[in-house]
């Protein structure tokens, strides 16, 4: 079995070994080290200057925690959105109060930063790096440049980007990154990673959020003694610890390389395939993911791939559910190895449905991409 | 190495084994059995008709999510609290807007029903079976035998009792019961369980949580389609299914008659060197954890036993950080070698710390307990 999905991907076997032990979390001080380690190099990863939280919970945990710790009944927020998070954002936004106005922009193309106007009057705007659902990649410095400096905080959703490409949070000044375990780290998921500025820092403290869990000011009290308000999932964060020190060892642009040359070679195999990408302009598919419209349903292609195979590709939802095929290329999947997995797989499994493919020369096109990098 | 402290503990090598392996737990049919199988064994386990949800996050998340989705601004909620977890839950209860009346009871003792009064006027009473900082067990019958059909939810925290000890939450009227993975489960940390009763689900129903990650409403609407509201935390949740299956493999008459023994033989134990139960009826001492107090500061004895013997006992917080030590007897480590383990090393820390204690007369005790239960 190859879990090909773009999230959670199939792991690093190390990474898998590192959970094998039992560990109190809330004795161990050698494990407050881990954890503190952990953070240092995600933010060494992010190029961050402020906290981070690794909050026990999924990524979702993550952008609920952004908006429940800065916004109030009544606050305005800019949700800038082209794909299903996008709206997932504004619909957690209006949750917690906030009166949100959304910027809407095509799910097959980079955001339009052209649409934003008067951010100032904004508590926060909300954007999405990297849209999972889609396989687009946002050009996030145009929209950095409308946002930042206005007053407004930037939150980011970049979980399916971090670790799988080179992002500059201070330079494109964001105020809250969110990141989780599955995606690009190749981790287990149940880990929400929240960065969280000194600007948004000071929002979060004059802000009212009165709930424990997702609280960032109980974290504080809690850190500050060097203790965790609840039992961290210390395995998961065994695991989460491994899979950044390999990203170390092998080193970041190393590992963003790889992405791009399996982005690409996903590309260039589908393609020889015949089949169309989702996202229109390929400078913006993700180097993490890959979409592309399926010519019959995807359901056949993915049942076909995993029941017989044991490949697992993905679907879609939101519009794109019954559209298009995903493969995920992030982190330890990022390689030759899995990229010819599965477009081998796809290329069966449409095959096999009667529709024409030509695998052999689509493989070719893989290895071709991945010489071409020397990988 | 061995935690032997009150969750979370050793776990069983084959828990841990049954995480080994990568899983999309969104797209795998085959997870979302497993999903529904592990509800199933809990149900049967606490005697329940209702729903169970197994959310990612911590313990602690179970209680935000029992208060979260119950109680509106302005509801009146009955505390019942002897211990640190009692007193936690009417802060929940506070942060959520609740009018809280609270009833004290001493730590050491089990809650005093008699104290319970005109239970009619609390649209929710929260009560704590097992007080982990304090290794008490109260006697929920008493307790449940005040609250029951009397209109209010009866919220129990039974996060160390469930997988140590019998329990019928269908008998005893529980409207909410929490459970979390790292107690007597002996699975990793990262899962808060949390059974609603029809009861409950009505309450819930009406009442206008917002919030996503917690919303129970937002968890039946995904589950119905056979999908969860985010990416659950799968390897965790392979490691609870396999631990429950071991919980019946070997019988749970078995597994309770084990922590029994553990607890008896723990307790011989520490009398045999000298030491105090913290509770004062032994009757009430919890079969998952002991505490008992601590002759000289207990960090002096747990420093060395984990320093020098790779044995990590615990101490407590509240009111009794620097009073008490404390051995968990959970799940897997309910067993005569963790609990001789657990007593030597604390023979050995007192000794070396100047403390009189026989160890080898502790032992024995240990070994004649768990003798005369044929363990």
């Amino acid at each position: 079995m190859t879990i090909l999905t773009p999230g959670p991907t199939e792991m690093n076997p190390d990474v898998l070994r590192e959970m094998l032990r039992s560990v109190n979390p809330d004795l161990d001080k050698g494990f407050f080290r881990v954890y503190n380690e952990t953070v240092e190099m995600i933010k060494k990863l992010i190029k961050w200057n402020g906290d981070i939280y690794i909050m026990s919970g999924e990524g979702m945990l993550g952008l609920e925690v952004s908006i429940a710790n800065t916004i109030r009944e009544g606050d305005r927020v800019l949700s800038l959105s082209n794909g299903v998070f996008g709206e997932l954002f504004a619909d957690l936004a209006m949750r917690y109060g906030a009166k949100v106005d959304t910027v809407n922009s095509p799910y097959d193309e980079p955001f339009d930063a052209q649409l934003i106007k008067n951010v100032e009057n904004y508590k926060a705007v909300t954007f999405v790096y990297v849209e999972t659902p889609s396989g687009l990649i946002n050009n996030i410095e145009s929209v950095s440049e409308r946002i930042k400096g206005k007053g407004s905080l930037f939150i980011v959703d970049a979980i399916s980007a971090v670790g799988g490409l080179p992002i500059d949070c201070e330079a494109l000044g964001i105020d809250i990154c969110l990141m989780a375990s599955q995606k690009a780290f190749s981790s287990p998921p149940g880990l929400a990673i929240i960065a969280v500025s000194k600007k948004a820092k000071e929002v979060i403290e004059k802000n009212n959020y009165k709930g424990y869990y997702m609280g960032i000011k109980v974290w504080d009290e809690y850190l500050k003694q060097e203790m965790f308000p609840y039992t961290p999932a210390a395995n998961d964060i065994l695991a989460l610890h491994r899979s950044l020190k390999e990203i170390f060892r092998e080193g970041p642009e190393s590992v963003y390389r790889r992405h791009l040359a399996s982005k690409e070679a996903t590309i260039e195999g589908v393609k020889a395939m015949g089949l169309k990408l989702f996202v229109k302009d390929q400078a913006f598919s993700a180097p993490t993911v890959t979409a592309v419209y399926s010519p019959i349903s995807p359901e056949k292609i993915i049942n076909f791939a995993w029941e017989k195979l044991g490949v697992m590709l993905a679907g879609s939802w939101g519009p794109l559910k019954d559209k298009v095929i995903r493969i995920g290329h992030m982190g330890y999947t990022a390689q030759k190895r899995f990229v010819a997995e599965g477009i081998a797989a796809l290329g069966a499994a449409l095959n096999y449905n009667g529709i024409p493919a030509n695998t052999v020369n689509a493989l070719k096109k893989v290895n071709e991409v991945f010489d071409s990098y020397n990988l």
